[in-house]
């Protein structure tokens, strides 16, 4: 299989000032195409540094492929890294970078500088390829086998995310004419309301039969739940669909409605769709989720159609006033209770006018609780056309984390009760 | 000056699944303490990769941080390769974090398994860190000069972000105990309601005229605005405190109310403390924003104080319905307009019975919008017992970003009207 190493340039990114968002798109279109990639480094604006990280990269990878530091200010030398590396003994204008260097800063109305001049001259050994949307040119150097031990293809973008996400599709191009590449395919499977380690136990049957050419990831999150991820390796791609259709159809057999989608899908997103096949709206009644549910929903565009509102109900008074919870209720069993939740999720169906609702009440902590409801305890209520129905679950976590769990169960217990028709 | 080597461990960042945000946290957290990254590596789940990849960062390194591939499941092998790297010859149970493991599997309302119980065990070599948000320990390894060239700290810890957030705290504590780090001290100022571009410009003159021992960096947030941080480096601790307190009383009078704190706070918690001291409460009736600001404000612990509640009407029928925003003003000029989010602040006020409210209505797109009131347009309502105002402004981003900004500058909005008087 053909291997890939990406490294990124820049010191922003090593004292944590920038996140590194190239590496993962340009690994994504890299495995697209069948290049694997196994490893990924940044390093300092330092030439001997450069030097020595790609070095080691092009002993270790076919693709070596590089981003930043071709800008025109002192502290991008990458270029003279590159001269070095390839033995060229001279740079060379190229004529096509320089024309659209010309008309970038003409239409930035901008004077040209020596500087913005120089970005057209690259080392001799350098194919370039014109960046259309920037200065800096995409080079790319081809390396014998007598001098990093196999025979290496470099390829150095501009580090800006804008013209690198640009630079990209030719790069993947001139890889695909120099290689014969097989294809991997990903498929990820979204579960919720198993944790990472009962689901190992409970598919292991189930992922000790797998395919051999499949590999398997769990990719847990507090409010996706836990994504399997199966990549297949070495099929072809039908082939390889088929394995996988097979592998699903089985799997959901084992988890049932624990398995909410397939793909980069949310589960705010399954339940939206749910609702607007059935021309239905929701509303919420939120108490110790704050108004964390009402902002997963209304995250994604056009929520309007079928999330109405919510009543974020914080202090007891308001969910007497806006969603009619009895005092006697909250006097009796307390607003974490069976009772008030399921009062919540009906006032909030009726106040606001929706098809279904879901309440919660719970303590998110850190203070709070009590040896009967400690912190991390939460009530969870639904409610719909056909009656209305609650749960009680724990967390224990940080504040943050606790109110992202119970936001996110809140939702699982709602999409199963409306699949399974129970409300 | 101690150099770190930060390695991302998992197949999910390799083929460019997930985005390696761990290793800017980490390298922020190691920069202001004066710890210098020199490399960012990300390698794969199989362990002769991990183990050539830790051997060659701690050849380099002082200190070596892993983060991920510890979980309780078949794919996360780190333990394996960190206990041979070690020379454990065998591995041991850990009982406080066996006892944690017990702990949170409860409070889930989870059996325990073996796969959880293999989680508290580790390498022989090992000094364990108790992780108390999450099953597996952070781990800590001391190499002698003999094993890689040079005495070595390496860190182990979880890759899910939250835990490894939360782990960080204790691994930064343990290196400050094992190298004596010169002084940096770090000063953050607090500011919103100017972009950073303008900033910039407005600061100039106060940003040359700094002591020169004073690094200056901006650090722009969507919800936190832009922090200025101030680092002071190779002075005492006094002479140091004396200066930034001098610097930042200049910064004062160039941004006046622009300025919301120092340090370690972020918005709501500047606007939850001054509720406090009047003893006063707040609602909020939001629509664009969708229930975000009652997520931020119901994100700091004990909010339940002074935050009673919010009405998130993304219907309109929910702003007549439960904050009597009148059906003339909807016909007349519409949702996003001054006028309803006068009536909705003065229905959230009365409605549910706050001395104060903030409310939102706009458009987050992408799509949606007209010439007049374009995506992005805001309007931004505040009451109080001695009136309401409101601001219309702008954001040209994402939904997400829109929607953060939304909220964020409502509540700066809210802050300002307060503390000059004038709600």
């Amino acid at each position: 299989m053909v291997t890939a190493t990406i490294c990124t340039i820049g010191d922003e990114i090593l004292i944590g000032q920038i996140i590194d968002t190239n590496s993962a798109m340009i690994a994504k279109e890299l495995n697209l195409i069948g290049v694997k990639v196994n490893s990924m480094i940044s390093c300092s604006d330092e030439k001997d540094d450069i030097i020595t990280t790609l070095s080691n990269a092009l002993k270790r990878s076919e693709i070596v492929i590089v981003t930043g530091g071709l800008g025109p200010t002192a502290d991008d030398i990458t270029k003279g890294a590159l001269a070095q590396l390839s033995q060229s003994r001279k740079f060379v204008e190229n004529k096509t970078q320089l024309a659209i260097i010309k008309k970038l800063m003409k239409a930035r109305g901008i004077a040209m500088l020596n500087v913005n001049k120089l970005q057209a001259s690259v080392p001799e050994k350098a194919t370039v390829i014109p960046n259309r949307v920037g200065t800096a040119p995409i080079l790319q150097f081809e390396f014998s086998k007598s001098q990093f031990g196999r025979k290496n293809l470099l390829f150095s973008m501009p580090g800006v995310p804008f013209e690198t996400q640009n630079a990209l599709p030719q790069v993947i191009s001139s890889i695909r004419k120099h290689y014969k590449l097989s294809d991997i395919i990903h498929h990820t499977i979204c579960t919720f309301g198993i944790p990472e380690s009962t689901l190992t136990k409970t598919i292991a049957k189930w992922e000790s039969a797998l395919d051999k050419n499949i590999h398997l990831a769990y990719l847990p999150n507090p409010i996706l739940g836990v994504r399997l991820r199966l990549s297949i390796y070495g099929v072809c791609k039908d082939e390889g669909k088929r394995i996988i259709k097979k592998s699903i159809a089985s799997l959901k057999k084992i988890l049932g409605d624990n398995i909410y989608g397939e793909g980069d899908i949310s589960p705010v997103e399954v339940v939206g769709k749910l609702l607007l096949s059935k021309k239905a709206t929701i509303s919420t009644a939120e108490s110790c989720t704050g108004g964390l549910i009402a902002h997963l929903f209304t995250l994604v565009p056009g929520a309007s159609q079928y999330f109405w509102g919510s009543a974020v109900c914080y202090d007891n008074s308001v969910k007497q006033k806006v969603l009619g919870v009895k005092q006697s209720t909250l006097e009796s069993v307390g607003a974490v209770s069976k009772e008030c939740v399921e009062e919540m999720a009906r006032g909030a169906r009726k106040k606001l006018g929706t098809t279904y609702s879901i309440a919660t009440s719970g303590i998110a902590g850190p203070s709070g609780g009590t040896p009967d409801k400690p912190v991390g305890t939460v009530w969870i209520g639904v409610s719909g056309p056909k009656g209305t129905k609650s749960i009680c679950l724990g967390s224990k976590s940080t504040r943050e984390i606790n109110i992202k769990r119970f936001a996110a169960s809140a939702i699982d217990f709602f999409r199963k009760s409306l699949i399974n028709n129970e409300i």
